[in-house]
């Protein structure tokens, strides 16, 4: 309790002497000081961010003197010339010029544009690590790079065109459209696609010309070939561990009917908590101790953060593995099934030579997915944290509930994969034996809303406790009603089809 | 003024006591150190949680010696060996042991681990009895146990499968299904299957295992033969009357399409008040003072909590059962009505001989519902709470609207129902005559949403000023639209049965 | 930094001293003072929301006193008998006395009821000038003013019977249901049907009857013939600016599938930043400055709100009129287009006679809108607050993908335009050669959703970067989808007709 006093005393003095100005007064680099000089008037908003941010308030040197737990900078140690100046604009956006294609002469400095997980790695770099392992660190290679995903990206963006009676989609999708869609959140390819003489304020400057810029999605691919966008969940230029751990940042992405974990998330007991006293937590402190941070978990609680008890013993690793402790994809495609080994997944293959993780019958594809002795003990990673408010009868009769809700699903889409089937066999519509899309006929997009929205839904209501999402809210009731819809559609379809 | 400056002065010194640490020093009772003495390492959250409640801080003796509007606690007396504790683990799960089933030896006590109303009664025996005139508590049993819902949850949650072209149902429905659907806020059966022994920090221990379990839902059906679960609002472990009294809470269960009240209220202009200037409210203040501590109110402000002005005069007394001051049952089954007499609704027959307060020709079954009498009563209470804002011609004109608007919805479920009764009719479904289901077929699932999702959805936009859920967000645009759907289905099948 | 200090210090007096009780003692008019002493016990909410508003705070001489930026009063002087007095009940309620058909005599005083924006404009003609020339205010008028619109809204609201097996709309719509749907937001016409005493605390009183009552709706038609209600922003009775920048004002009308700006935002890295962070931002300071205030910006910081950097430089000047800074009308009518010109749009013809902005086959009606450089006039406007923490190629690649997605969504309207002529044409629906509605069939209603909701929401997620609303939640999924739903429509249709 002492301690905690004189910590309470040192935070208030740190206040009083930060508002005066003169104790925090940065050691800032001579070239971010450079930066800074002009870009305090020109983008006085991220200059501003940047201020209020603890790379603005901690040199290196500093960060690594902090404890065990305590440290949130994982290099070992860092470049000479870093150690001492706060990191400021230079450090990121000069860092590993030549490996950024999009480096180029600013000032008399080298200046790249985007800054990438390569650069973040100078400092953190076990968690570069951990996120190439990340599912979302190929979020761009897993869904262009599959041709049964890229088909199901074009048949949502493809323009489609009415003529003599007949819709058609039209066979390119400009990238402009992508970049706007899917590509918002997997990420877009950045490239370089030349030089630019600019008119500023401070006279004409050449920059470099990116295209699929401006981008932030979690598996964009850089320039430097790295791929991913730290600035994702840690968003310009506060880079605020705080707002990764709020919900409000997964439901940048995580919200939308196909997967809407925000949305289940403040439906659920957790998120009511949150709601209702989350503006009280300390979403600074790291370790991060349930009970007293906190008393309900975020998004990044159960997920990523690094979590221990008042006695420094810790409940959970921080991980940016994201499926780190997650035994099960509840995201079907088109069933749930154990997480892949691999971030990678067009590297897939299942019996019917398609890039999925099951087969069309629901089997999932074992041997690129973690066995059950993996999902066990990623299962025993989470529950640990849910023991610190539950009991064991709590804990594994919810997730006995949720396992069932996986099965129950997973029947669910296998009902409508059979109507599906079966429209394909009587010629209600095309597939793959006609050499056509799966995704571009109305049958086909019904199929598509059984799993990718409603089973899902299910699911992720299922898995926190936000029920409604697994009942009228997407849930079961359109699972329901979807299959009955579907058997009518194709009633309808041949009876029209007959009448001609 | 003098009188709340000392107070404040009260509450200054008192929170800086209170944060050294003794002055409010909880007496807890033996039996609570004990379970304090493992259980703080080993569920950290709750009872981190429980040492921020009202229950830590003042024992029932304390509670009882506020005057009058002040007081929370609702007992005349409490026995005496708890008066001079505060409220710890044992004074709950250790109350009234032998009417629970699941009270098990644990470490030489006798302990239970479902609290209940029937626990919480000791205490607050006022709110229980109101409670159980709640419909909420019997939310189990009139889903369950009404013949006509039962098979409505049924079609909802069974399984289906596509065998030669045709979907069936499964004829049962796992019970973990329906715990993970619609009992998870319904409320779920909660029984003792037997014991088991677990390995647990402490060594081997033995506990009770329980189905239906874990579980919050309103209509619990407690191992104590009670109905409810105060946790659904005042949740664990910090039995807060704060997190009630915000929308979050209600939330949890009125968010979906079938009663969107908190989508509704949080685009009313008093939702927008509230997310726009709720941080500094005080909601923890009893009585709860309009203008003083609020500026606009949230459900509970309606709906339950004790409201009386600033020189103490009661402007609403305190209930839990929730719809004493509503005349109307909005949620139409399947027209909105009266609301019932009494919380058991299985016990109403229509002329029909179902379970349903309205015929389906949208007559209501006047005698198992609210006479006028009581329905003025209620919207004089509700109306008395507008008024603090509101003058009285703002407040007729709303209201009026709103009965309009329940008349105008009602006539669109009759239009839906006279589609679905010439479906059955001409054969194109099959209804009540041919002994199937009125809720399994893609026709009879239109008009359940016509009701059950536009409807509903219209009338709470009314009620709290949330516009758009009238029009266009699952509002009058569906109503009109559906009705147009229905009517080309009914055709379409007609055409498609023809043609065979 | 010692001028801001002494501010600080400043304001910690006045809030010392202002707690006291004293020093901000207001001085009010001695009608005002009449007023409160009824109306702080017969409605103290609004008397309590007023007493923390800015207007109880401040006289009219004082606010003229402030420099420049800082001023939010916009008239150069005020009436003399206004000057030294608060902003109180009278000031308001009894301004313009002749022009208010509400007027009313009430305990010796010429009351009126509805405050509407010519009131407001006794100190702020400005914004109420400029409100004028925004759509809003006009947002009734160009509802029920435009044949079409109109039909719209009659197919929307008329109840539909079901009479030997066919639908039928109602003729006429009642004005309770109208004002209950879409003139909630558009606004009602407000008219004085009669007087009426009523029984009151204070004995019996006479009140206008107001038809039309009570209604907030942007484009209210007054009793004193003005349009608007500044309190649909600025709510009652604490006229509050802060309230007015916070996005929750505008979810009120811009929240549902036809708009969804709010959803958009929230799901923004700019409403992420705000969610998480925006408890600690200042939403008081006039000017408003990017960095010292706020992080990231509102729906009013880009749209209304005066902003300026740290030395007085306006970034952007205050605008009431909502669309100064926008180039497109994003809400497509029914093809996304440049902005109308005047606010009065019933007078907008197309080249088919209708009252539409565009053809129906997609061109622009050019001559109503505004030209290219007027455009660009107002991207600049924009842009140069995007400016503030975004580079110029960040600026320019989010606009250019923002005016290719609205290339593509109108040619995705286009398309099923196509469908619904041909649905016309071969006889499977009734359209204008038949004298119909538009839209009253299943295949016009779904045309509608084409445009009103998918393209729409797919166009406010480009343009606030809230992809998913571009993509799986009512984005470029469903304007694929219902394409082939509605090419389906029309083959089941013709198939049901010809069977007959």
């Amino acid at each position: 309790m002492n301690n905690y006093k004189s910590y309470l005393l040192f935070v208030a003095i740190a206040i009083v002497v930060s508002a005066s100005g003169s104790a925090f007064a940065a050691s800032l680099s001579r070239a971010t000081a450079t930066c800074i000089e002009c870009h305090e008037s020109v983008t006085p908003g991220i200059v501003a961010a940047w201020k209020a941010s603890a790379h603005f308030k901690l040199t290196p040197a500093d960060a690594l003197k902090k404890p065990g737990l305590y440290r949130k900078i994982s290099a070992q140690k860092v470049p000479a010339k870093l150690k001492d100046v706060v990191v400021g604009c230079a450090e990121c956006h000069m860092a590993n010029p030549k490996r950024h294609k999009d480096t180029f002469e600013h000032n008399g400095f080298q200046v790249h544009i985007v800054v990438t997980p390569g650069d973040c790695a100078v400092c953190h770099p076990k968690e570069t690590e951990e996120y190439a392992k990340n599912l979302m660190s190929e979020a761009y290679n897993n869904l262009t790079g599959n041709p049964l995903y890229r088909d199901l990206m074009d048949s949502v963006n493809a323009v489609q065109g009415y003529h003599s009676g007949k819709l058609s989609y039209a066979s390119k999708v400009d990238g402009q459209t992508e970049a706007d869609s899917c590509l918002s959140c997997h990420g877009t390819r950045v490239g370089v696609k030349g030089m630019k003489t600019r008119e500023t304020e401070m006279g004409d400057m050449e920059f470099p010309v990116l295209s699929g810029w401006p981008n932030q999605g979690v598996g964009r691919v850089n320039p430097d070939g790295t791929k991913g966008s730290c600035t994702s969940c840690h968003p310009r230029h506060s880079f605020s561990m705080a707002i990764a751990r709020k919900p409000y940042t997964c439901a940048q992405c995580h919200k939308g009917p196909d997967v809407p974990a925000y949305k289940v998330y403040i439906v659920s007991k957790h998120g009511n908590i949150y709601s209702s006293q989350g503006k009280n937590w300390n979403f600074e402190a790291t370790p991060w101790v349930p009970g007293r941070d906190f008393s309900a978990p975020t998004c990044a609680t159960c997920h990523v953060s690094l979590l221990a008890n008042k006695n420094g013993e810790v409940i959970a690793r921080r991980t940016h593995q994201m499926n780190d402790r997650s035994a099960w994809r509840l995201f079907g495609l088109v069933y749930a099934h154990a997480h892949p080994k691999k971030a990678d997944t067009t590297i897939i293959r299942n019996k019917a030579g398609l890039s999925l993780p099951t087969e069309l019958t629901g089997q999932p594809v074992s041997s690129f997915l973690i066995d059950t002795k993996e999902q066990n003990k990623r299962d025993e990673r989470m529950q640990r944290i849910c023991l610190s408010c539950h009991t064991t009868q709590w804990v594994k009769g919810h997730f006995a509930k949720m396992e069932n809700t996986i099965k129950v699903t997973n029947q669910m889409t296998l009902a409508s994969t059979k109507i599906l089937l079966n429209a394909w066999k009587v010629g209600a519509a095309k597939g793959p034996s006609q050499k056509d899309s799966i995704f571009n006929e109305a049958i086909e997009k019904m199929w598509v809303e059984q799993w990718l929205f409603y089973a899902n839904s299910t699911r992720f209501a299922s898995a926190m406790a936000g029920a409604d999402y697994g009942v009228f809210a997407n849930g079961r009731w359109y699972m329901s009603k979807n299959l009955q819809m579907m058997s009518d559609w194709l009633e309808f379809k041949l009876s029209a089809k007959k009448k001609k």
